[in-house]
């Protein structure tokens, strides 16, 4: 259960701000389908939108990173953070951009290796080499 | 400062196990320098030879994502765990690797979006859409 | 499903010990209601009480900040640190203090952006400006 | 150090995107110092833009919360997120916006009480009560 | 429900790397039931491989800290990272390893303090004593 | 540096509520040595007050968990926390209670594996097994 209401189609549609932002969600992915993290956003309208700008300009227009790789960092952010909701969300994206049961092995073993070291690093308080310094 | 003896290159020639791993990473590596990382791991020879083996495999070894896109989740993961000494040391090796400026500020943009929308749908416990579900 | 017993109130009124502090609970916050967290300490009879006498102390009598500021500064630590039923319990006891929709938005806001800043500062190692120093 | 370049005054006068950001800050805040969070985000005047452009939404512009108990919401989040950074910079803000002594240790004591029992119901897996559903 | 599939006996019977590891997991627990981390994990075989190898080096081998102390660990840190699967799991092992509900609560005891003054030190941000260092 | 002030044995001297719980603390552990976390929670002297009291109790008196492992779990919680003091801290009063670099490096070895079996279980979003129900 949310902490707040998930706002239904019908809901939606009778606020304007929101319904505003709901219409470029589905003309942008050019589904139908709008999950539930901007129905539970909806009732902050301020904060779905600024939320959901911030999304279209990061995540799908086009940049110096694939949008597969994107999803992938996402993901390993939601992994780390135990975010359920959004490692959830995150992989199905990755997989309708393409990712393949051996791309998602790798990265599974990527973030795994990663934790791993950064808790040794960590308990071992290891200092940073002066040879890691830019220029 | 380090919570354990970080080893000199002398003391590492001196003890073969620990030397067997070093001579490995500079072959690997192609290069003589070996990071402090190591030099704090080299207390715990079967440790040592176990993450070496492990990090060799998942970052060195060719697989299905490429070797800048694995350093990038690799930087996430650390980021989030807010492990200083790998953030510093990935961020030298994804640079290593031909990482663009570009590209560096549009991994920050991500890792940045994904930590943001994690607290929201945290503190909105934004139920799983159905739709997510694997078939 | 919890990784203790949670004791039902037959079981509680057995154990003097633990029906002292349920006791106090009751009569401090004026409602029958004992939630689960409760619950599956009394499994922990010394842990209990010494959790509510701190809670007790810090959150309920008066000080120099108010009840509902208090409540988001433990929501905001309850989403970080990925609670779930931190987040609905304090969400709630939130409720309970007044807290409007619209500072609930605002609290999102902040959480969002601090959480995102975070993650931008531990990636960017951004190193302490002199300016903060405390005299 | 920092795992980017932390540009200089006069490299943000040379920068006209870069120097409206700066300009604003200044302007914003009634101060000339800006602190090194943004003279590192000036290599990402894209992501420099957005972040600054939310910070002052978010805890500039009046709302329905304090500006002080916004302060402190952003050092909670940040506590837990170990950014040493962000710790000291929104503790020099909150003391700039008043925070007292006394108002400070009741911070700290709410911030550790929440962190205890975030871990306690996390380590127990309390179930969610029933009675915290919203409606 | 999982991001991945969980394999059924049936279809770990089909693959013998996998069944390779399986039959090692039953082997060396000395048990017929193998849980669903292994099933998830069963659609990577080489991270399968490599990651049940390190877990039994780890946890099953004799060494300088006892079963019960090494499960205590665990739970530890999958309580702070919030995995709700592992402190299930790490509890129940430890359980089976002979942990009494005395020790189940001074352990709860400790990871409280723990979590509890990580706060503090990391809002206060304590620096490091001088005695501190090693040798 | 810290964001507050670090009290002098000086300072304590002059304030009789401080005084005592340094006396308290010197005669407890048998050492004139104050390290720099009481320094810093002199300034609020109730939650100096409690937070030593429980310290104390939890990791002083003796119970049905060794001193040792005591301090294994509350590094191990440090580590996942990323409290660089804690770490040290911590790590240092483990050697002064008998911590041998074999069971250290053991330690690393399981606090290391926890962190990625928690990656890859939230990564996986592995359901949690019926038979780790309790009963």
């Amino acid at each position: 259960m949310a902490t707040v209401k998930l706002w239904s189609d019908e809901e939606v549609s009778a606020n304007p701000r929101v319904k505003a932002v709901f219409d470029d969600i589905r003309v942008t992915r050019k589904s139908d389908f709008v999950n539930n993290f901007w129905r539970a956003l909806a009732n902050q309208p301020q904060l779905l939108e600024r939320t959901w700008s911030s999304i279209r300009q990061v995540m799908v227009e086009p940049g110096a990173l694939d949008p597969l790789t994107k999803e992938l960092i996402y993901i390993a952010v939601s992994t780390i953070n135990s975010c359920s909701y959004c490692v959830h969300s995150h992989t199905a994206a990755a997989r309708a951009k393409g990712l393949t049961d051996q791309q998602h092995a790798e990265f599974l073993a990527v973030v795994g290796m990663a934790a791993e070291t950064n808790a040794l690093a960590n308990a071992l308080q290891v200092p940073v080499d002066a040879e890691f310094a830019i220029e």
